[in-house]
């Protein structure tokens, strides 16, 4: 079915037109329609599930090429928590600082601070064929929160090998080594195949 | 150039993954830079030319078929004031109450309360080709606000020839004799030619 996309977010105006041209053969969506990813339940219990989920909502909407990711950080010494409720881990709407403060909390008194940042990346063609990549960074936490830059758990976050945060290190270091960068590093090398095979179809 | 849509409004991740992938060609891009249809100033003097940017934005962004609204409340005290500022009469974010209360306010000790809705719809086909087609309504402004449906101005607006304002005719009635229903059954008419016309091709 074709689909007609409405360009307003007037509720109001989006029930008129809707109402007017339910008899033709076309889906009406408004772009409020289109765009609420924040409703999405990413309830799968996998990183790759989630990401998954998330890729193939936005590729039916808009269709074209679509990337999701999902990162999980996974902690040794609280059994690989928080793992896929990384994003959420001090509860539904926490902010970035509640997580943060609540894995230092977590970890009080504990020394064994080893962990790892895994991306999971989900990348849709043109064609609906699913790619999927991942990468992951080795470290620790830290004992409190340092740095200004990156965002989620950078302040607290330091890579093997390194005495500085993600966060201390900046965005152009981290994007050497961090879990995304080592995920989006494979996904360049699959996107220049998949446009290159695209543009001979 | 092919377009990466990434399924996410996290502007960390969006800065990240861009970075990385800058030297592909390909142009990458949020959901939330999709549908920032709130940031487009529909600044044109004509509610044709407001319906064209509105149209023309989306289409860009999403592609397929693409409609948009622009209406205005022409009344004839006022100059055919608010027109192209009907949505914005009382202020920048003004509420609709707000506008209702200051036609009312406009309108005072005045007796000439005639006026006339207009909806312009402009709508993009897959081949990106405009259609236009309007619709008009007249009918007078109200003494107080009456009825509790519709939106808008639908409280204070009576249409020619009955007693009761949109709003306390309901939508089944509004949608039998609005401009905006007047103008979405010339549409219907011409998107049945449309889509047979792409179904062809």
């Amino acid at each position: 079915m074709k689909r007609l996309v409405l360009a307003t977010h007037n509720k109001g105006k989006v029930k008129e037109i809707k109402t007017i041209l339910k008899e033709l053969n076309i889906e009406v969506l408004s772009i409020s329609d289109i765009i609420s990813i924040e409703d999405i339940e990413e309830n799968a219990d996998t990183l790759e599930g989630n990401a998954k989920i998330k890729a193939e909502y936005i590729h039916q909407k808009i269709g074209g090429y679509t990337l999701a990711d999902d990162t999980g950080l996974f902690v040794n010494a609280l059994n690989g928590e928080p793992g896929v409720h990384t994003a959420r881990y001090a509860g539904e709407n926490c902010s970035e600082k509640d997580n943060r403060l609540k894995m230092l909390k977590s970890l009080e008194n504990i020394e064994d601070r080893t962990a790892y940042f895994k991306t999971v990346l989900v990348l849709i063609d043109d064609k609906g064929k699913e790619h999927i990549v991942e990468g992951i960074c080795e470290g620790s936490i830290a004992f409190k929160e340092t740095g200004e830059g990156g965002f989620g758990y950078d302040k607290i976050f330091i890579p093997k090998g390194y005495t500085k945060t993600f966060a201390q290190l900046g965005l152009d270091e981290k994007n050497k080594l961090s879990h995304r960068a080592k995920a989006l590093d494979k996904l360049k090398i699959l996107l220049v195949d998949v446009l290159n095979e695209s543009s001979y179809n």
